[in-house]
């Protein structure tokens, strides 16, 4: 036996998010369809992939980490991003396999995360962009947005931008960058960096941080809503589109996740 | 009477091509899907809408230029912007309308025309970019590329760059700028500025510059190539995926288009 870990970006248009839902077809699904792949290539109909993050249905990854433990010691590891293609919609494709030790979660062993939400701020949409990225039509102030995105900065409890599916027992989490930055186009890029997530987390914060950027909501008023734990308060939850999961952290540029926290939603 | 014209960006990837083909529905090419929409918005059954480029099937723009002219005077400039989208699918967007001449041509008087090619070099493609870009697997040397870009600028005869289809008289063209630059994640951009093109010519430049990245072709070569004005020694014409309409220059930052240049194809 042996575990290997996948580097996965995927396009996250067509599917119902990453996690295996016991009503829909393997297809439907990031998780189903890497899962039905490795059992496929691997020739084994059992094996199951773990994913360090359960991505919305819409949510796209440039990093995902998935695992999964197999009895196949012939296909060498390259052999599994080569190969694995052969089993996977062109809207999966795997970057990256290493051996890591036997049994490795990918989800208990992460420091944390990294996403990137596009705004897309123009009075008209983008064709080209339309699958990636939320149209705010007002103009964004990227300067009002950043001031915004440092009252997020740090350990907080994150009850006010939790959506209400959310399982994990509480809402506190560390963020360690959250900025805002031009990027080509019309595209305006949000960068969040933190230990663990609750459900929805980086929407809702984009949510936000559209509203401080457009005027309607003051510095004053969203580290208001920080403290008053109460969703109700705060915009809406953006939509999938704009999210990408760009990296899990495992390595030691970010401090050890609190042993207490290992049960924390992976969700954003 | 009045004459409009449009700022067009759309997702290439559905269609075959900007032109209107008689054996295809209007909804299959750019051109006949937008002049449905104009038909349908000014409620006159016969608007020609004219464009500055006849891109291919596949090929996308973020700046394509068309015109029409309408007996209708009751639609604001703004609202052709706001309102073609309820006659357009998402993969077609009107980015900007204003007035112009009467009549006026967007590709006799054009002065030239800004592409960009994209590139994915990589081992693997891309999920997210599999529509936007090339996948190139070897490295590319982009100090090689650049250096080969520079043959190229200037008045040629570019008869070694365009394919068989093309129905130009001559094929002496000027390219005013050939640039490749590094972009996001694996991406690496090619632009290439010039006053007029021969069929597919940026994406036999695009497919001669990969092999010089690639060090499959010397510069030395490409130079020998150009001066062959022999098609059959270049290198495939690189997909249509990766090629993007950016600007159709109109005003004095280019030099004025010669008049014997007037007939000129506007494909690429």
């Amino acid at each position: 036996m042996r575990t290997v870990r996948l580097i996965v970006e995927y396009d996250g248009t067509d599917f119902s998010g990453w996690q295996i839902q016991a009503n829909l077809g393997p297809d439907r699904t990031v998780q189903g369809a890497l899962q039905k792949a490795v059992c496929e290539m691997t020739q084994s109909p059992d094996v199951k992939v773990r994913g360090a993050s359960r991505t919305d249905a819409g949510v796209h990854a440039r990093g995902q980490v998935a695992a999964f433990d197999t009895e196949n010691h012939r296909i060498p590891l390259y052999g599994f991003v080569r190969g694995l293609s052969n089993y996977l919609p062109e809207s999966i494709v795997v970057r990256n396999a290493e051996e890591v030790p036997l049994g490795w979660d990918p989800r208990r062993t992460s420091r944390g995360k990294r996403y990137r939400y596009t705004y897309w701020n123009d009075r008209q949409g983008s064709a080209l962009d339309r699958h990636r990225a939320w149209v705010v039509r007002s103009p964004l102030d990227l300067e009002r947005m950043n001031e915004g995105a440092q009252v997020l900065v740090g350990t907080h409890n994150f009850e006010a931008f939790r959506s209400a599916g959310c399982t994990a027992k509480h809402a506190i989490r560390t963020l360690y960058e959250v900025k805002v930055e031009r990027g080509e186009y019309r595209r305006v890029h949000l960068v969040v960096i933190g230990n663990a997530f609750v459900r929805n987390m980086v929407r809702i914060i984009a949510g936000n941080l559209a509203e401080v950027g457009t005027g309607k909501r003051s510095i004053e008023a969203l580290r208001a809503l920080l403290l008053s734990e109460d969703r109700n308060q705060g915009a809406q939850t953006a939509p999938p589109d704009g999210l990408c999961l760009e990296e899990v952290i495992y390595d030691d540029r970010l401090p050890e996740r609190p042993k207490d926290d290992r049960d924390l939603e992976g969700q954003a």
